[in-house]
């Protein structure tokens, strides 16, 4: 009866076990690999998306998928013959040339740029960045034909399915309607208060793993199914059933690392809560890079930031780093935490200010992919850009352009999901608290059970069985909008 | 000119690229992955198998190999060509389904070998033991009708090209007329003498550690193209311009993981130093695994046990570890390195008694393959055999028939190259201290350079060029014999 789909989705488990692989690979390469080891794996990495492309091109691919859709299907089923339907258009749109090409261009600029960043040498990874630019934009505008829509928009719906930049001109517009004026007016008032209480460090890099380690565990991560180590660029890796996340150490700043921890652990946990019945189909896989950041900010910012965990985590530092009881007092540690302050750093800006980050890349990104801007004029535009969003000009382009490693990976279109996620986080995050009260007091004891068991059941455990706004929509009674965010702010920050 | 053989090259660097990715994977799997990663682990493994598979077996290749011996090819392209027909031989004998079937049967028992070694649980692991015993015996039945050999030498063909048991029994029964008799008289001596001073532990981890780095980087071991890792089981994982060795420490017994280190480094030159010209090339890689076992046991026994070495080694061990510097003193450490004691673990074995442990598992192992013995009397055969060879009996089959990996991950037939492997490293060190006489005088000085040089251009850079006689003989002038051995046996022990 649903023989087409069945042989569908044994050619997708396939291409997912590819896919599979290459996370590990490139967890590997960002945590442990040693540089000599950079050629043999871009070549890995490359044969791996040309091996999963051919598959994804089979002569036969659309037939099947035709077929399968008069087979019956119950509704999950139908959902996961959706998501092989977008991943063929995707995957058709670009010729396995292109793929081999961008795939090794990727690796490449992606190595360079470890140490391009280090050498504050954007010249350096010039051409290798230009290299990555052009190939996605070629890429970009095969799969706008197969889509129907802007280049920009094509390459953005590979991170969030069904996003486009109308909408998030429209979202990032009302966002600006708002935060400008409120940020000025925030920081002006902290200027009048007496500043907090700053923890002084050192703050020896075993003890934030532990306290890292102790956190993971409260979050209800599961080490028998995932790893905490280190890398340049934090991030969230593997599989669903090995899930790789990995920090960067400060001495002198331990809230960098354990909250890029928390953050991490919180897009691990939507990872470990996808169905495991569907493990291997589209389906089963978490819906977008929208609704994934919305799990790593909703853990970080708004569980782990609030007063409540706050009254759990200030005895727990102090007993692990000692120093001036003051400091960690929740109540300080609170005013510490919604201190807002424009900063060069997008991943250690504060929640108030972090949206501008995201709006300059989202802008910049969009130039360069649109032709309206040169690469080679990167650096002066986004030090404009900065001192016109945030006040502030980089003193050199570790601090300004180099800092992230999307666009020399070759995640153009990324970024929006940053700020699309932190509203998402907190629409979902006062759904969860309207329907479980006991989440703020439970987070006050360090229990993150009521908070992951509402998740779970209506996020996780949802993967891509429907779109991220029907999801939002039956979650939280709302599609994806600014209001939650706004009031999330104005209460955290209107004191 | 030569069309069907570039497209070979071009068919068989991918499959060497599934292969790296595999090999990648294994280490990271033995090395670093969770245990909950164990299943999804298993799947990319068997898929990578499978997909080699389909390769090996695309309907062309026969013709191709067929018509690529009519181009005109140089000599290493026809030693090339000559591989690549060893694989497809190898490769088509065996059905898809039975290899997928292998791969899964083998990861899995991999996992749980660990936990049942852990527990001492022969009969836990016994019914996973088995159907990785069932499905080898399966796949050597194949492959011994395309070869035209017994079951045992096709499984042995896969680790030793060109070796058969015939040879083996011939060598060993030589071995045999010479170490039971002399092993006792050994041993009867060293009583009679006072026993050399043992150094005192505890030696801490992280002091071993650096002393295994710098004693790899003597060797000439590259980190800029590899790793030092911890595993239950030490092995030289990897590829060659990502070579991930590991060990395993012991605070007891600094001994164990140093020399550990040494003889996988030895392993690891090997691997960095076949020709890069030709990677992902049968003909580029290593020369089985008696050839590759020699170079680990040549770093290791003959190098880094001789007296030159621990005249350079004692200064350093006493600087890192501290204690009696009488244990330090070179002669005592070579009293110590030579002290020849009947012991239960394999791995933990002296050059004089490893054979017999060699030769119980290739008796065990063939008798297994060909049906002689059930899996279930292991642990009694295995008993029963120590005793005779060695005159000891394990307590235990974690001391017992659970301590290595081979059997459990599906290596039956690898055994024997332990012990070919250390008749090829004597007649190989002979042969390089006969052609470069300052090789002593420079290992007395840590100076690895002579040594790694004449290895290079005899051993390392000839790759799969010619066979594992043919590279014996031009660099040593002899086909392998077990005459080095013996004389080095008695040089080293007859004092």
């Amino acid at each position: 009866m649903t023989k087409a789909y069945k042989t569908l989705e044994t050619r997708f488990r396939r291409m997912n076990v590819l896919s599979d692989i290459g996370s590990m690979l490139h967890w590997d390469m960002a945590a442990i690999m040693p540089d000599g080891g950079a050629n043999a794996r871009s070549e890995q990495l490359a044969t791996l998306d040309v091996m999963e492309n051919e598959l994804i091109n089979a002569a036969d691919l659309g037939d099947l998928i035709e077929d399968a859709g008069n087979e019956g299907l119950d509704e999950w089923q139908q959902a996961n013959l959706g998501e092989m339907k977008r991943a063929w258009v995707h995957g058709t749109a670009v010729p396995a040339e292109l793929v081999e090409k961008m795939s090794l261009a990727e690796t490449r600029c992606e190595v360079a740029w470890r140490s391009a960043r280090a050498d504050n040498d954007f010249k350096g990874l010039l051409p290798k960045l230009q290299e990555v630019l052009d190939l996605s934009i070629e890429a970009g505008h095969a799969k706008a034909a197969a889509l129907g829509t802007s280049v920009y928009d094509a390459l953005l719906d590979q991170y969030d399915p069904m996003m486009r930049s109308e909408r998030i001109d429209s979202l990032f517009s009302d966002l600006e309607d708002f935060l400008p004026s409120y940020t000025a007016e925030v920081i002006e008032r902290q200027k009048s208060e007496d500043a907090p209480v700053a923890p002084t460090g050192p703050f020896p890099v075993e003890i934030q793993n532990s306290v890292g380690l102790d956190l993971m565990k409260a979050v209800g991560f599961d080490f028998d199914h995932g790893r905490l180590d280190i890398s340049h660029h934090p991030f969230c890796g593997g599989i669903p059933d090995d899930v790789r996340i990995t920090t960067r150490y400060d001495e002198n700043d331990f809230t960098s690392a354990i909250m890029g921890v928390l953050h991490e652990t919180g897009h691990a946990m939507y990872e470990r809560g996808l169905p495991s019945d569907w493990r291997g189909q589209l389906v089963g896989k978490a819906r977008g890079m929208t609704m994934h950041e919305s799990q790593s900010l909703l853990v970080e910012m708004q569980a782990c930031r609030s007063e409540e965990f706050l009254t759990y985590a200030g005895p727990m530092f102090e007993k692990a780093f000692g120093g001036n009881a003051k400091a960690w007092d929740a109540a300080n540690l609170h005013r510490l935490y919604t201190r807002v302050e424009p900063g060069l750093i997008r991943v250690d800006a504060d929640e108030v200010t972090y949206p501008a980050h995201v709006i300059l890349r989202y802008r910049l990104e969009r130039a360069l992919i649109e032709g309206d801007m040169k690469l080679a004029d990167l650096p002066g535009a986004w030090n404009e850009m900065m001192q016109k969003l945030l006040g502030i000009t980089p003193p050199d382009d570790r601090n300004g352009c180099l800092q992230d490693i999307h666009w020399p990976s070759g995640a153009w279109g990324y970024f929006p999901t940053y700020t699309l996620g932190a509203m998402a986080a907190a629409q979902i995050f006062a759904a969860a608290k309207e329907a479980c009260p006991e989440i703020p007091g439970a987070l006050a004891q360090g229990n993150f059970g009521p908070l992951m068991g509402w998740l779970g059941q209506n996020i996780h455990s949802q993967a891509s069985s429907r779109s991220t706004d029907d999801i939002l929509h039956a979650a939280t009674g709302k599609v994806l909008g600014i209001d939650a965010f706004k009031s999330h702010i104005i209460n955290r920050y209107g004191q």
